[in-house]
């Protein structure tokens, strides 16, 4: 009879060699969106599409599923949260999604999607839906086949979707938290709107020179703690952080010399995601353990260094002058005051990406609805460019101009990417929390951050979030590190604190 | 009972789901010499490890010998050099070859080339053996290790690595054949260096400004025929071609500011291994009839496009007043004669894939000589630097000054290519066969060159050599093209017509 401890070592060995050729695969996709020749596309769909079969292939290996039992049945006992019962727990999990989906739909996914980006990449260029149209159908067709695969219950094919990105969650639960959030936004946003204040816009589209926005925003990542080492940042039609493996991940961000926030936050937002990446434990790459917990927590991460660090005036106390020195066309006039209100405006505007912190959890509610009927079949494709436009009239009051401002400006549904948007918001609830306790535990951070400290955050960030993988479902992590339950309100307060003063509310 | 084209049919499918797998590792292998941040170099090893023991677990499956055996004891006819007639040889030659390594050998030898080359990156900034020598040591007795798994006639273990570069080649061929080249190439270098001429080399090395260095050469790799919609051209620290796949083939270069030739012509060579690529057949991607003949046929497309083209009098009849625009600091008080004979000095040097037309295959010769010493053992890796100097000498008449000078130069030991090396001379000679029959077929090539017209020798390349795959082995493709066998007299003929008329001869 073979011990815990040989099977457990045997199972280790089977999720890391699972995990390698997926970690094949990212490298694959990372470089679809920064180096990939346009006539290399059908190419690439064919090796990614190979490689998720083989993956799926390791992953639903029956020997998986024999050790897992065998462990599960084993009489010697585990000790409740730790790393053995941890990777028990999510390889089952992993494991049980795994195997409900036949290969054949793993691959199709993979190749569909492959290509779809491309199409996605074209149409939006263009600004016109009708290229990627075909290859959205394609896309919401394939992932409702996913959700009756993976299955449900109460009726809601969405949970299926939105379980692998953010596990345990529920749409129903979802929804009511949002709905309490989203009333509050609102609010602060009429306030906002109404209050009379409005800062200098002019400031932030000046002329900032794409190749020292590059060096600048290079520094403040490094600054902040992403290690350059592990780790490196290009140039993609999407910003996103792509975690290769131990010592290899990657950012990437787009540079427009009339934007100054978009590639500087963006690269903040991406190294908030890729320092909980580089904060995993490499020994247990490939384990649960060696995985971040949901990419709600995940978000919580990028949101906190975008926003309750990068947009905070204290972090421009200390990088400010610096900022003026590199950019003195754009800056040398401009007060730090103004300078911070112009980075803080709040208004309804098109781009998710770009918006400010109290409209962007609008912006998701709006795709979640949108995702949530695609999904269950009430929301042909396309009719999308439609509902879309007028969903966001309800929402926000103003019409995207184009596509490419309204539902052609995210790169998630071509990459087959459906039931990820609401893990943002989540994120940005998250991140509260846990910023809240940060500051009760490590005292002023804005005193901190205005001498250039950001060590302290993050190795708080790194012992209570980023070493732990999962240990603890999303949900659990929350209470385990501020004693708390997910709710609206932390978020809530920082922003009502945080706008208050700005606006004068 | 299954008809010949239902087990060709099964055969091509194994084929290419197995190059298909092993061009996922061609893009690892590529973004490890050119994206790979320094700490995720053991994950990288450990990625390229599970590719290449997958790839030859497809290569070596049982089914392909069965399928070989059963098409080669077909009763239906085959067609001499029909494709399904080369296919099945090359594949049987493939299948034989993988089915001698091991497994665990091919996963060694991938994880230990790759951390490998780390350490040659890093021994070769320091100029300094030491740090790679143990790398060095391991790389060599896996090497012998693969040529007694793949066996030899004759006690030269030395051919069971060249026949992997250059099949059906023999080490005592490549010997008689390189002892002819070396007498007439000696005394060439011997005249020219008696003919008391000199370029003025300062004219090479004055500042070349690096961004008009990489437009400038990626202009002119688009003139000859490259095309950046099926690849593209980076930075790394050895200059390659790596085919991905179809509509994927990417070029390295390195720029120095103050020396023109190396990134220029380097990009030329470059080039014209990416155009042998982009002109094999798409559709036979995979197969043996979708695959370059030998590595010296792809060598010959690389030196003519470097060398007869891009080192010609006509060639720079065309470009001389565009590179005097673009370099007006170095250029506009050179006369194109005096530019044409500095880029074709011919004078003993260090580093190879900067040396001359002349004295290139001696760099050759000498590692040719070193190899077949290490691989039998007569030749101790860390007597490596000593006999590489000594042989430099005797060769030469000059010393390098340091490692990084002399045996650390090349990647290629550090990537486990040895045997490769001969193929470079072998490509010089193919090329001259090439280009004397190009000549014949297409009239003066050098009026098309010095009016910009590239197209003629490129379809002549595309249809003779190219798109006929492995269709031929090499020495027969020499025959099928030009009528002839190999022999040194073409290119000795090419260089004397060229050199004679510099150097007064």
């Amino acid at each position: 009879m073979a011990t815990q401890q040989e099977l457990y070592n045997e199972l280790v060995e089977q999720l890391k060699q699972t995990a390698l050729l997926g970690s094949c695969a990212s490298l694959l996709g990372w470089d679809e969106q920064t180096n990939l020749p346009p006539g290399g596309a059908e190419h690439r769909a064919n090796q990614l599409s190979l490689l998720a079969g083989m993956t799926h292939e390791l992953a639903t290996d029956k020997r998986i599923g024999e050790l897992l039992s065998e462990l599960e049945n084993c009489n010697e006992p585990i000790e409740a949260n730790s790393p053995l019962a941890a990777n028990l727990r999510e390889a089952r999990r992993a494991y049980d999604r795994a195997t409900k989906l036949p290969r054949k739909l793993v691959e199709e996914m993979s190749r569909v999607t492959t290509l779809s980006q491309q199409a996605w990449i074209a149409s939006r260029k263009k600004s016109d839906l009708q290229e990627f149209l075909p290859w959205l159908k394609q896309v919401i067709a394939l992932k409702r086949e996913e959700a009756e695969a993976i299955g449900y219950e109460g009726g809601v094919p969405y949970d299926a979707l939105l379980d692998d990105y953010e596990p345990a969650a529920k749409t129903v639960d979802v929804q009511t938290v949002f709905a309490t959030l989203r009333d509050e936004l609102v609010q602060l946003n009429a306030e906002i709107r109404d209050s009379g204040k409005q800062p200098d816009l002019s400031i932030i589209t000046r002329s900032y020179p794409i190749e020292a926005q590059k060096k600048f925003s290079r520094k403040a990542a490094e600054a902040i703690g992403f290690d350059f080492d592990r780790g490196r940042i290009d140039i993609a039609a999407h910003p996103f952080c792509s975690g290769i493996g131990p010592g290899d991940c990657r950012l990437t961000t787009r540079y427009d010399e009339h934007h100054f926030p978009g590639a500087f936050f963006g690269t903040l937002h991406e190294s908030g995601h890729g320092m909980y990446e580089q904060g995993l434990d490499p020994a247990a790459f490939g384990t649960p353990m060696g995985n971040a917990t949901s990419l709600g927590i995940h978000e919580s991460q990028s949101r906190m260094w975008e926003n309750s660090v990068g947009r905070s005036k204290a972090f421009w106390k200390h990088l400010y002058p610096e900022a003026q020195a590199t950019f003195p066309e754009a800056l040398s006039d401009v007060s730090l005051d103004n300078f911070y209100a112009a980075i803080n405006d709040v208004r309804p505007s098109f781009i998710r990406v770009e918006a400010d912190e109290v409209t962007y959890n609008l912006h998701i509610m709006l795709r979640f609805e949108l995702e949530q009927l695609l999904i269950s079949g009430e929301l042909e494709p396309e009719d999308v460019e439609t509902v879309w436009n007028e969903t966001f009239e309800k929402f926000f009051g103003i019409t995207p101009p184009d596509a490419s401002q309204g539902c052609l400006q995210d790169i998630h549904w071509s990459a087959g990417l459906l039931g990820y948007f609401p893990t943002y918001a989540l994120g940005n609830m998250y991140a509260a929390h846990f910023y809240q306790q940060a500051e009760t535990d490590l005292g002023d951070l804005d005193a901190q951050f205005a001498r250039g400290e950001f060590g302290p955050l993050k190795t708080w960030l790194n012992e209570n979030i980023h070493s732990r993988g999962k240990q603890y479902p999303a949900a659990e992590l929350v209470q385990v590190v501020t004693g708390e339950s997910l709710s609206h309100k932390p978020l809530v307060k920082q922003l009502r604190t945080k706008f208050n003063e700005i606006y004068g509310l």
